[in-house]
């Protein structure tokens, strides 16, 4: 009998009980000492310091997370150890729906009506139609795909900018560096949803922002390290940028006093995008280990060098 | 040579010219007077009293507008005039936009975290994914049909509530009284985008209302006459609806002292979800034009009796 090790602080007796429905011929634990022999595979979320190289030989490591940046970085995981991220679909499911929440909310103005009914306001303004804005969408992958899809289905001019420069039907594709500063020129909205890697770090820099339109709308769904912070700040003092929606952040929480917090054009949310579901995120391990077991190769196994 | 006039007061230049490029034959005016011979067609928003009386004998009458109900209740358009209604792709759009964008808001708590972020709370809320809600959109036509297909499409539990009962795929259809309160049992969200008629003002009141699962979300894109206004500010104060989404009232603007305005439950917006847009909606009515006058029947024209 192969055994699984969760090793989550958050909802890990759902976890458990969903790997257990799904895989009912293996032994599932929440304790290393709880396994009878060597463990096979591991399901981990940020696991503490030294907790990945006690586990001993593991066929997989499967993260509950579609970002891997801090399990690579802490240089805990073995050469030859399969590292597996979460390509799930309720995953990529909420973070299409908060990015298009957001989206479409600042296309449609829903904060500035907001703020005239505080001042008892009746103020229309000459709403845009979709396709009178330029969107451009920054990944292309698991994340940016449905994403940009949707966008030019709801008539948005759709940009998409990623490694390898996937075509999307109704979709404008750039890639690579040199493609990077024609797909946002004059955006009037940006979105990030970039995995993190030593090339994406500190991408949404002055020089990249200064790029977009005027009063363009910066939306952050990748990571706080995907941004250079006082870029941002600058920008929206200057006008150049008129909000930052920013989900994701250098350090979580973000820390007291950060200006991102008080700051008239930051509307921030602490992390909550896209939420890992364990019941599709569970589905989506079962299917990997039942395949594996029956000689197929792992699927979203993590390439160290490209860094997701 | 024929004759159309146009009588709006906002953006009528844009109406003439684009009329003129669509039907380079006919004569276009803004002044009854400025025609030649007799007219043929007019196209109105909301006209003065006695205006459209005064205009004699025309094939046809043109609003801009999908809702129609002040036109007919004006009792001045000769009974067998036809009267078209705006049935507009522009418009349809605009619609889906703001309802997806108010929708998506609400499922994923946007104006919640805009509020922790002012007392400076990092505070996520366990969200929920679009199967956990279900939604139901009152209205199944040119406005409902292409929202109930998107919502269902974004993994909403979706239902639609029509005079005719219309299906759609992936949406659960209800139809005539009796259908209605089986359709709003129990959800989430209830969108209204139905026709001002008889037999649909003062609809949404506390009866209807209250079948709605506690702590709804009511959104209302169709008329203020739709809503009891009273039962709305009653069921938010009791806290069996959560919010009131509207943008459209009884009386336009929004009288000020209005208890709207003010209510923390309420998130109002200027009549602005569906404005019409005359690129889209001259091209609907050039196609009319063009139609009829190669013998084809009239579309979209108003039955007096059903209301729309």
């Amino acid at each position: 009998m192969k055994t699984i090790l969760v090793m989550l602080r958050a909802h890990a007796d759902d976890w458990v009980r969903l790997l257990k429905l799904g895989l009912p011929n293996h032994a599932v634990v929440t304790d290393r000492s709880a396994a009878l022999g060597p463990l096979s595979y591991a399901v981990v979320g940020k696991p503490p310091a030294g907790a990945i190289a006690a586990l001993g030989r593991l066929d997989a490591l499967f993260s509950v997370n579609a970002g891997i940046e801090a399990l690579i970085e802490s240089n805990e995981i073995p050469e030859g150890l399969p590292l597996v991220r979460m390509v799930d679909d309720g995953l990529a499911a909420g973070m299409l729906e908060w990015v298009l929440a957001e989206t479409l909310a600042w296309h449609r103005n829903l904060f500035y009506y907001r703020s005239a009914q505080h001042e008892n306001r009746w103020a229309p303004l000459q709403e845009k139609m979709a396709s009178e804005r330029t969107v451009s969408v920054l990944g292309a992958g698991h994340l940016g795909l449905p994403v940009a899809k949707h966008l030019a289905a709801l008539g948005f001019n759709t940009r998409t900018w990623s490694r390898s420069g996937t075509a999307i039907p109704g979709v404008d594709s750039y890639r690579g560096p040199d493609g990077l500063f024609a797909c946002v020129d004059g955006s009037d909205m940006l979105i990030n949803l970039l995995p993190l890697t030593p090339e994406t770090e500190n991408l949404l820099d002055a020089a990249l922002l200064q790029r977009l339109a005027p009063a363009a709308v910066l939306i952050n769904g990748g990571r706080g390290r995907h941004l250079v912070d006082e870029a941002v700040i600058a920008l929206l003092d200057d006008g150049h940028l008129r909000a930052a929606v920013l989900d994701v952040f250098r350090t979580e929480p973000l820390p007291e006093g950060h200006p991102f917090w008080s700051h008239p054009g930051v509307f921030l949310s602490p992390h909550v995008a896209a939420p890992t579901h364990p019941d599709t995120a569970v589905a989506s391990i079962v299917r990997n280990i039942r395949g594996f077991e029956s000689g197929l190769p792992l699927r979203h196994v993590v390439d160290r060098k490209r860094g997701y």
